[in-house]
């Protein structure tokens, strides 16, 4: 039978003549053919395309299937339809990359089974999305699927006689097509996603435009570019690539979704550039997905993205990240660094021209360091939302970076952590952001979705490192609410040699509370790392209890006050907005002095949270896991400090890395805190000043002027005796 | 004042003669011109070279400061003598590498302050030892610095004045050997420990061995290798290495404390070797330092030694190993897989001949691979005392590890953990053993000692993945009564096909119990990865309750029986012998299946343990940190079956390693166990069989005799209509 199909199917594709170019999607004909030539050229290079071809050659080992849609992510359906398109698209790689037609048959049986099964699915069995598929749970991998398939079939397109083409174009892609753009009988929420302002619709007009391409159906490109009325006011890609990127290319739902919502991006726009070359996408808007690119390997560490939002622990080794350097690096090959971005993190190539050029240009030595650089990353669309402050240590060496996070809300995957910090050093996440309680992929894990846990607790204000007011979320946790608002980042000054700062204020998330924080990175001559100053305002019309958590990653080390530990009986330490998930594990006030500081550690350092209090500062020691019935929650400790009745309140805290440890060699040095004292010097409405002291008569004043930005402006204090005069918003002392 | 000093010196040292040789410890005069001669050959040993000088001329650049001892470990006058002997060390060597005096200069100005401070000083003023020292808390830091100095005043003794010799040698060196080898005043405590068979003893008498070399007093050199009474029939060097290694080259406290036992053994050793040829110490014994570094090899994984006893994070790169590997791959350079060690874990060198060589025969491409094997590391001066099994998977991609403990008690660092087991997979620690509680160096915590949780929980039965009963330790805790027993290992085969295992018996830690248990490592066509089965069995006059833990390291997934968790209040387990550290998270019982399983994750794999039980085994999911008031116990979870009032019982269990899980690409495939039932389906005095059935209608069958070791006897049973027959003391049987 299989045979009576290849006699058949070589004598009818040689009578075929496509009206369209094929290949044209990730690659040309001449550039195939360039591929070919430079084999055995780059070592690299060669290596992705054995892979290619293994990845070929395994999925021709086992037998088609192609079964009826049951289970969600991670199941084994959902997992077989998965490895179904990347099983097409290797195959029709191959094809092209070695002209041995098995490839092409294999991809060819494939569609005509899928258009054997499509016509007789209704709705996917599992309900668990809003916009349910059809061959999947959710119409989002229906997309997904359609852009590998679509990317076999171009490749495959001139090995298929016109029956067949007839047959998978009438009973698969078109009913795809129409389905993703339109929905199906009385449900149309399909049409709606489609034309959104959202990833979702990036993926699906993707999907539309570039089987539209394949099928030379130019109706289905209009659409797919400039929504379904083709007029590009209310949908389509072209418009997403003016809405869904602020102008510094940041995605407002933050990194990770980024890394996912880049990947339709560049793959169309690939396939626009070859099949479109007058419209200049990679151009457009002034080289928008450059910009996008560039911005997710800034929001990075270590090559992990930051962990804004519904974060999972992914970044620039991510496939869709190979996806964008390779093609944008072809686009424009005048940023080295990506380069670097290849090699360091990826070490895989796409099986394409870019590909071969990345490798190419990383064996020719090109590459050039990747620069971290501290700056503000705008979010909304005109860059008027807020945004992201990330201050990199100077000295890459350090290996630091502090972020503060001043955004609109990000959409469905947004946190309700207006200004919240993390601070990552030395390798690790010193103090996180917890990110998204999800277990994607594994299906005894809720399916692999988010985790009734990622709303309880991981998306509520007491997550992050970042002030709660009576122990409420911002907006009281209402989306609508916080979609309506962002915060602002107000100054920042990334210039001076000893020090950067960041300012950010939020005036909605708390009904009649100002919030200000001012994050300083400096760099002293006394102290062993730089310095975090962290200093944290708040003006309230009404007396409210203030609570200011910093999650910490590390060992407790000890804390400078008395304390009692929960010996015998652990509690929650509240029962709602994320609180009733905190075990209350430890808890004290400190009489001892002005200054309550906790020093902790991990990996070879030591940190230390000193922050200015009184005898009525209660603190408490939390360690996530109450009221968590499936173990969904990670563990995670953090330290808090209470300030209770309070309308304006200043948190003034040094955060000071110090210590050389190493256990294997037996040595230590520097394990205790240098910082003596943290204390608010000034606070009126026009000026506050803070000073940390340390060790050996050093000190660190900050002097903030709390309500001009301007950096030119003069300002000057009189503080215990001594007059400082600074220009700006901060302006820093040390002796 | 210090120009003088120089004067003087340069005029007198050239009218000295020494009587003996100088340099004769860590390298002679040849072998400091072979070094000096190859310079520049090989890259890595030049940056030796380079990172010694630099040590050298840092310290150079430092003060001498010798102040008054005050403190503890991590405390900074300790952290000042120990970085003085590292000091002299250093720069002892640079004399001889370059001849400049000022390193010999700075080494004789530091003993000479040594020797103004010395005779000041009575005990420490720290009673934290029982074994109290005069410059350290404890005798044994006193020892390390002399070790240090005899080395550093080898290297210096021809560049120094007979006056300065003198001085330093009546007042500090001499002093202090007396000190370490007769104690002082009325406390003899010190020459109890020089002349026992303890690790403490080893750097005693290398230290009093080396500096009455350095002397030339062969009275000290006598005591040191014969014991203070010099016929070596109770104390000393020689005897110890009779005494301190079994036959296999176990150290009875486990591969953490043998890597530091091993260091003064290959210095002292060195030091003989080149002043006492005759003694061919190398030789000594069959070898036994060259297998004591074997075995401590063995019983690492990915470069860190197995966490038995009292361990903490340390391995082969640890500085002790860098001294045996390059001291005894010089002595007998026929091992090439100690290159291996060098290369993969340490990166660094000795600045002597043997370092030298290793650094060249690496270049040279002369290192074999490191071959991991199963065995028995027997314990005990004879090998009599029971001992350790490994089990290694044979593929060494799997990269997998198990161990089963069965040694004497291990003195006073070891552990009541009979019987224990441990499971190392994929690069991490999967079942793992909690090791010790300290915070080494640490001034802050305990001054870096052990904590009172050692006692409390680390070295408690119940810290370990094995059998407790009544809620009681081994021999109650009492290590007096466990050092009069040892465990054994009755059985093991690694020789199999299919199947590896290992059984070893206890009839000591609890009265009237016999415990056994039968460890097997199973590779079957049908499971992912190799399987391990469990079979842990009881025998008792009476009734008991018997709790059989296995903590595990990794993300809960799913439990296959309804279970409880605690939401709102967590309590302690148990009252007292550990149980009082643990918090019950959550708990249940099983009705639904003989069988319960428990699936977490760890890295990219999934691991499932199920174990045959009844609807009246109790189950609990425990989390270690009740009754820790100094946070000093680490976050640690484990799984506990729990069987009441049974005087025979067996617990049987499967643990299955399976699962390819990569959130970065979003595959996973296999993430939900193969095992349907554990069954003990035979179980009598005699023969007890357990099966093990998996999907697909696969099954392992293990077949244990329960009363012969002998490995050609014939055993059969007749299970399920069906005839089993196999020789030796376990049977395999797959379908």
């Amino acid at each position: 039978m299989k045979k009576l199909i290849i006699c058949i199917f070589l004598v009818t594709t040689s009578c075929y003549f496509a009206s369209a170019q094929h290949p044209s999607f990730l690659f040309t004909q001449d550039e195939v053919n360039e591929i070919r030539a430079e084999k055995g050229k780059v070592p690299a290079f060669d290596r992705t395309i054995s892979e290619t071809l293994g990845a070929a050659d395994a999925a021709l080992k086992s037998p088609i299937s192609v079964p009826v849609p049951i289970d969600g992510g991670g199941g084994v359906v959902h997992e077989q339809h998965k490895s179904n398109y990347y099983a097409m698209f290797h195959c029709g790689i191959a094809y092209q990359l070695t002209g041995d037609k098995k490839y092409a048959i294999y991809v060819a049986d494939m569609l005509e089974a899928y258009a054997k099964l499509y016509p007789t699915l209704g709705f996917h069995p599992l309900h668990l999305s809003p916009v349910p598929g059809r061959l999947f749970w959710q119409t989002l991998n229906e997309s997904v699927w359609l852009v590998h398939a679509s990317i076999a079939y171009d490749c495959i397109y001139n090995a298929l006689s016109s029956k067949q083409r007839t047959n998978i174009e009438k009973n698969l892609f078109i009913p795809m097509a129409d389905f993703i753009m339109n929905g199906m009988g009385d449900n149309h929420i399909n049409n709606e996603t489609f034309n959104k302002m959202h990833n979702h619709a990036t993926w699906a007009t993707a999907a539309v435009g570039m089987i539209g391409f394949a099928m030379d159906r130019l109706d289905y490109v209009n659409k797919a570019l400039y929504g379904s009325d083709e007029t590009g006011k209310q949908g389509g890609f072209i418009r997403q690539m003016d809405y869904l990127f602020s102008p510094d290319g940041y995605f407002t739902e933050g990194a990770y979704y980024q890394r996912y919502a880049i990947w339709p991006f560049v793959i169309f726009a690939q396939c626009i550039e070859h099949k479109m070359p007058e419209l200049k996408i990679f151009k457009y808007r002034n080289n928008i997905l450059k910009k996008a690119l560039a911005t997710l390997i800034q929001l990075s560490y270590q090559g992990e993205f930051f962990h804004i939002n519904d974060a999972l622990e992914k970044g620039l080794s991510a496939q869709e990240l190979v996806y964008a350097v390779d093609i944008l690096y072809n686009a424009d090959p005048s940023d080295k660094s990506l380069l670097s971005v290849a090699k360091e993190y990826q070490q895989s190539y796409l099986p394409t021209i870019g590909g071969f050029r990345v490798a190419r240009d990383i064996e020719r030595e090109e590459a050039n360091p990747i620069i971290y650089r501290s700056g503000i990353f705008h979010d909304g669309r005109k860059g008027e939302q807020g945004g992201i402050g990330v201050i990199r240590s100077r000295d890459s060496k350090l290996n630091s970076a502090l972020t503060l996070k001043a955004t609109s809300h990000g959409l469905s995957h947004g946190h309700f952590d207006k200004l919240t910090i993390a601070y990552y050093d030395n390798g690790n996440e010193i103090l996180p952001d917890y990110g998204a309680s999800r277990f994607l992929n594994i299906e005894a894990k809720d399916e692999g979705h988010y985790t009734l846990e990622n709303q309880s607790f991981a998306k509520q204000t007491i997550a992050h490192n970042t002030l709660v007011v009576d122990e409420n979320s911002n907006f009281d946790g209402d989306i609508k609410q916080s979609s309506l608002y962002h915060s602002d980042i107000v100054y920042s000054d990334f210039m001076k040699n000893d020090f950067q700062v960041i300012v950010a204020r939020d005036t909605n998330a708390y009904h009649g509370i100002e919030m200000k924080r001012t994050m300083a990175y400096v760099t002293t001559s006394f102290l062993q790392y730089p310095l975090i100053l962290d200093v944290l305002q708040t003006n309230a019309e009404n007396a409210h209890q203030y609570d200011y958590p910093l999650w910490y990653n590390g060992h407790f080390v000890s804390l400078n006050f008395p304390y009692t530990k929960a010996i015998n009986e652990l509690r929650p330490f509240g029962s709602q907005n994320g609180y009733q998930h905190l075990w209350l594990e430890a808890w004290g006030q400190n009489s001892n002095s002005n200054t309550s500081s906790f020093t902790f550690f991990k990996g070879n350092r030591f940190y230390t949270i000193s922050t200015a209090t009184t005898p009525q500062t209660e603190l408490k020691m939390l360690r996530l896991g109450a009221n968590d019935p499936k173990y969904n929650l990670k563990n995670a400790t953090a330290i808090l400090v209470r300030e209770k009745n309070k309308k304006n309140h200043t948190f003034a805290t040094s955060i000071e890395t110090h210590g050389n440890y190493d256990v294997v060699r037996e040595t230590s040095d520097n394990l205790a805190s240098s910082c003596e004292e943290v204390k608010v010097v000034i606070d009126t409405i026009s000026y506050t000043a803070v000073k940390a002291t340390y060790k050996g008569g050093h000190s660190v004043l900050l002097c903030l002027c709390n309500i001009d930005n301007n950096k030119e402006k003069t300002h000057s204090l009189s503080i215990e005796g001594i007059n400082y005069t600074w220009n700006g918003r901060c302006g820093i002392f040390m002796k």
